[in-house]
């Protein structure tokens, strides 16, 4: 069985280490954090990214500040705590995990208001490797659920990462095709290289070498006419956020493939956890779409590849309607639309479990 | 007003003088090709591209290959020719207007058979002066026609370049949206970057910076979205080659274009000059479509982006069915569906002309 990659894990010294995923596929090297502001600065420039890992890493970061912090009574302690929280919730906008994570913590150490300061950080400890060994139960759920959407013989295209590396372990949308794979089915990869950050080319097709799984790798503009030669099956992306109506929103170009499904009648399937749904909002149009910056478009890897100071559109991010989903895969099952009443109810029931 | 690029020229000392496209927008450098052989390499690695621009240089190569050979009688003279004349059509397999090129050179060549040698490799100089001479005028044509079809405020998407650098001057695609430009209309451009060469960034914006068009570079996977929030009045691509039912061939995107601009009810323009039309062809199902090698996804700018040796699919065209597409703006004016008898008649009297 392949070793699982250690995306983040938290050392018992009280430090959390990542793997720097702008140096992959060149190089495997590890990060350090020692405080939040260090996972802060990881997690805005994408040396951890994916919603899940995200969410995990906001976690961490804020159990990571608890530990730093020298106040003597909790309320003070609960005030800088806050103070890191927004810290850390201003790092990227559009993954709902992020903010889901952080709540996750807060919530535990406003619960735990009654504890004694050096007990109420070892709680947050608690807490953070909780969170940590969930996500990777959860994405071996919902690689188990969403295997049996794969059939023998399929191609599957996948679009950013959505593999071990943007989660704890296993992943989302590439956790179902290595579901799929280890369940024993012939199944290939198209990977859409997803620029403008190339998470599928570094990432994705990093991780698919490490599984074995028969791949290629794609431009993201060949994928239609993959599609009207009748060679995909599937496509398979994950989710950054799910507005209650089930729109999606996730990596730009995901709208693109979701309208290209519609065309060719392929299924086009979503793999995200709950903690991807935001109960705050009932449709997409609300979700915020990051904007990054023009340079990641202008050039790579340090190479200019535009006339200098182009005018550049970069959103991170786009929304595709519920409409144009075919079924969104979580820990909890397969859920199929309509989608509304079906998210409300394992909204509702992750609440009160 | 904007002065022409020089795309590529006919010096009268006998070189082909051509803008080495593969070092823009970083560097102007031009290329003196002494020989056949050196507009073959050029052709074949890209330092000339766009299917107009090559079907010159084909015809260009053709005649510089004659000026060079020994043969005193006119069998020979022939003979070497066509030696030639396979040597430049094995260079890149899609765009039709190559071969069209290569015949047009070669029925001058065959048709004065009875000219002295000298005489006869004069007259092969003037049709390649006269092509070049020809090709302007035409996309100035095909501007002059297109250009009716966009309006004032209009945001237009573009793929791949089709601009000045794709012909001997002015441009096909982007040639319309410079007519529209010069008639006053107050329009921007959407510039798809076009992986994996880049021609949308790299060339396709250095020529919207000459012009002065306000204009946007996005990366090909955001199109989907732009049109999905109503900021996209129309597309605007060239072609490579038209079969005879209006399917065209053009760079690797464009289908998924199509199919986006279907999906939102966007018209979707093809700007070509009828050399580009296959009447040999009467579907695209029969057009080669060339594979360009791996290295141009797995590597960028010489630096890698991808696993060592990683598997890779890199088709350089597309073809998009002819139900796709609103209008194919020619020379001789705009053809509407269903595109067959009118590409057949446009055919005949451009044949008969």
């Amino acid at each position: 069985m392949t070793p699982e990659i250690q995306t983040i894990v938290w050392l018992p010294e009280g430090i959390v280490r990542l793997l720097d995923q702008t140096r992959l596929p060149g190089e495997e090297v590890y990060i350090d954090c020692r405080d939040a502001e260090d996972v802060a600065e990881a997690i805005r420039n994408l040396r951890i990214r994916g919603a899940p890992a995200i969410g995990v890493a906001a976690g961490m970061g804020l159990s990571l500040g608890a530990q730093t912090l020298q106040a003597t009574d909790v309320t003070s302690f609960l005030h800088e705590l806050r103070t890191i929280k927004d810290l850390l919730a201003q790092t990227r906008p559009t993954a709902r995990n992020l903010f889901w994570g952080l709540e996750r913590i807060w919530t535990v150490a406003e619960k735990h208001r009654d504890l004694s300061i050096p007990a109420l950080k070892q709680r947050l400890v608690e807490e953070a490797v909780k969170m940590h060994q969930e996500d990777l139960a959860c994405n071996r759920a919902m690689g188990g659920h969403g295997q049996t959407l794969i059939k023998n013989g399929d191609t599957i295209l996948t679009h950013c990462n959505t593999g071990a590396l943007a989660t704890v372990g296993y992943g989302t949308g590439l956790g179902v095709v290595r579901a799929a794979w280890e369940h024993g089915k012939h199944i290939q990869v198209l990977v859409d290289e997803t620029r403008p950050v190339l998470q599928g080319a570094r990432l994705t097709a990093w991780e698919l070498v490490r599984l074995g799984i028969p791949s290629r790798l794609i431009t993201d503009s060949m994928a239609g006419d993959f599609m009207r030669r009748g060679e995909v099956q599937a496509v398979i992306v994950g989710a950054d956020r799910i507005a209650l109506n089930g729109d999606v929103a996730n990596k730009i170009g995901t709208y693109t493939l979701a309208v290209l499904c519609r065309h060719h009648n392929v299924p086009f399937y979503v793999a995200a956890p709950l903690s991807t749904v935001d109960p705050a909002l009932s449709t997409g149009d609300q979700i915020p779409i990051e904007e990054r910056p023009p340079e990641e478009i202008t050039s790579i890897a340090g190479v200019s590849i535009a006339p200098q100071g182009f005018p550049v559109a970069n959103p991170a991010f786009d929304v595709t309607p519920a409409g144009l989903v075919s079924a969104i895969i979580t820990e909890r099952g397969i859920l199929h639309p309509p989608f509304a009443e079906a998210i409300q109810a394992l909204c509702r029931s992750a609440h009160s479990s």
